[in-house]
């Protein structure tokens, strides 16, 4: 039996596309699961060597259901990120002209992603929420609604036609998966790394988050993406996902993770991984200071002033 | 025709019990909307003098269809908070046992606050998801459904009974919600205040955000919420939605809306209110060196300098 990836199913989803688009993905059995979190657990447990999900979108931001399962529980670890570009396609049963439709259908997510369009094309339509799209796709097939939004790709697989392509309320509406498994060393820096970790504050006192940032800030390093998420202590209670660019053999990287172990309650490391939004030629050079060349004769200019050998 | 106050309905969920604790409330009209939305459309249109709407969780984080509204569209204040804790009831038709419970619906919101208890109490129920908890209640009472999780004022609404009451995963799970109008002067300030505002980054570099924060840390003022939400140009574009201690009265807090305003592409200030959390004399003095007296002294200090008289 090849080892297998659990993915947020069903089949027919944007996630299984993403997937799709890994290389690695091509030995493996697609395994697809209900939700994220059986996703996960799948690896967890040993079910499955990794889980593929979402974790962004630049419509509705983090995805807190991954999000939450990342910072709670069993650790785990990111290995790889996809972007795609998500664009809706109106299915129909074949035949069925707009002026048809009736019931339109789709994840809750793809809602404000084809508000706009609806208002202009569909005005009257009454909206219903399925449990993925490819779901809603389903549910066109079985007579239940009159139109689904889904992928393109979703329309042979259920016999449906598309009526509309390329729906998207927001131009670059990109959705981020990341595949997932079990803590391991980290693959070997590419040029265009990023690092992902979870922070909880020491303590609540003004500045307090501030320092946490100033760590990277002083070493140069950028952030991708800072979600708060709640500690589930109380309103106000929260702990923050960071997305800093780098990888953590990166020396940069390496000290200000040091940094916050020392400064903050507790740090989880999620991984560093390749980015998939660019390519390491294109990737700028550290900022003046923070090349690995730097901190390394840094680091000896030290050891010579503690010998008296400056 | 009495001034109203819309709120995200229907009637008979946490939201509406929450608008009933604010004594202004009772000489409203009180109109359920659909949606968050429809809800803050009301408003802008003059439609309603204010509505009332879920801004906060403790267990999901920030509702992020009401940041998005409030970060969006023609401006709108914030005015009052109100934190409700919510711990949710079983509703069932009278007479039936918890062992004759084979489906459960309720609002997608309240699956993480009661999952522990199904697993422990009812492992092979079937979760179906609810518009809204009142309306899995309805649900249950047309005989959809054996029983819903909603708040247990729905009970006597829907001519259910209780089977299990105080039902909560997270211990202290509280939502806020807010009293949001057209822009007007804020309320003066009670003492225990909270300030919000809306920062979009002029730029994205190496310390960006943590020079954004730098402006209230350095004044002393801690923050309370700080939320990142896309900005829909694509993947890593955020802008942040923060809550800070104190009013925009307060020099402090004012001296750090204008350096935000000097340092930032845009800031929308969602207005300042009393805070729901603490009382007056329960809040901590400034830190030293921020209080209005020492901000006016520094101040006259300048001005003498500036003149060659200290």
């Amino acid at each position: 039996m090849p080892a297998s990836y659990a993915y947020l199913g069903p089949e027919g989803t944007f996630t299984e596309v993403a997937l799709r688009t890994l290389p690695e993905a091509a030995t493996r059995e697609l395994v697809p699961m209900v939700s994220v979190p059986a996703a996960l657990d799948a690896v967890r447990s040993g079910e499955a060597e990794a889980a593929f999900v979402p974790i962004e979108n630049s419509v509705e931001g983090g995805i807190t259901t991954t999000l939450d399962e990342l910072v709670a529980g069993e650790p785990l670890m990111i290995y790889r990120e996809v972007l795609l570009s998500i664009t809706f396609a109106l299915l129909v049963r074949p035949g069925t002209k707009l002026s048809e439709i009736k019931t339109v259908t789709a994840h809750p997510a793809a809602q404000p992603q084809v508000r706009n369009w609806l208002k202009a094309n569909l005005p009257d339509a009454v909206w219903e929420s399925a449990a993925s799209n490819a779901d809603g796709a389903r549910l066109v097939q079985e007579g239940r609604y009159d139109a689904a939004f889904a992928g393109e790709f979703a329309a042979a697989r259920y016999g449906l036609e598309a009526l509309e392509t390329g729906i998207h309320d927001a131009e670059n509406a990109q959705t981020r998966f990341v595949l997932v498994g079990r803590p391991a060393r980290p693959a070997a820096p590419t040029g265009a790394d990023k690092t992902s970790v979870v922070l909880w504050q020491r303590d609540d006192h003004p500045g307090g988050l501030r320092d946490l940032l100033g760590e990277f800030a002083v070493r140069g390093i950028n952030l991708m993406l800072l979600q708060s998420r709640p500690t589930g202590a109380g309103i106000g209670n929260y702990c923050f996902c960071i997305d800093a660019e780098g990888h953590i053999s990166d020396r940069r990287v390496a000290e200000a993770l040091m940094g916050l172990k020392r400064i903050c309650l507790q740090v989880r490391f999620l991984g560093s991984y390749p980015r998939a939004d660019i390519e390491p030629d294109a990737v700028r050079a550290p900022l003046p200071g923070t090349s690995d060349d730097e901190f390394a004769s840094a680091a000896d200019w030290v050891a010579r002033c503690q010998d008296g050998r400056f």
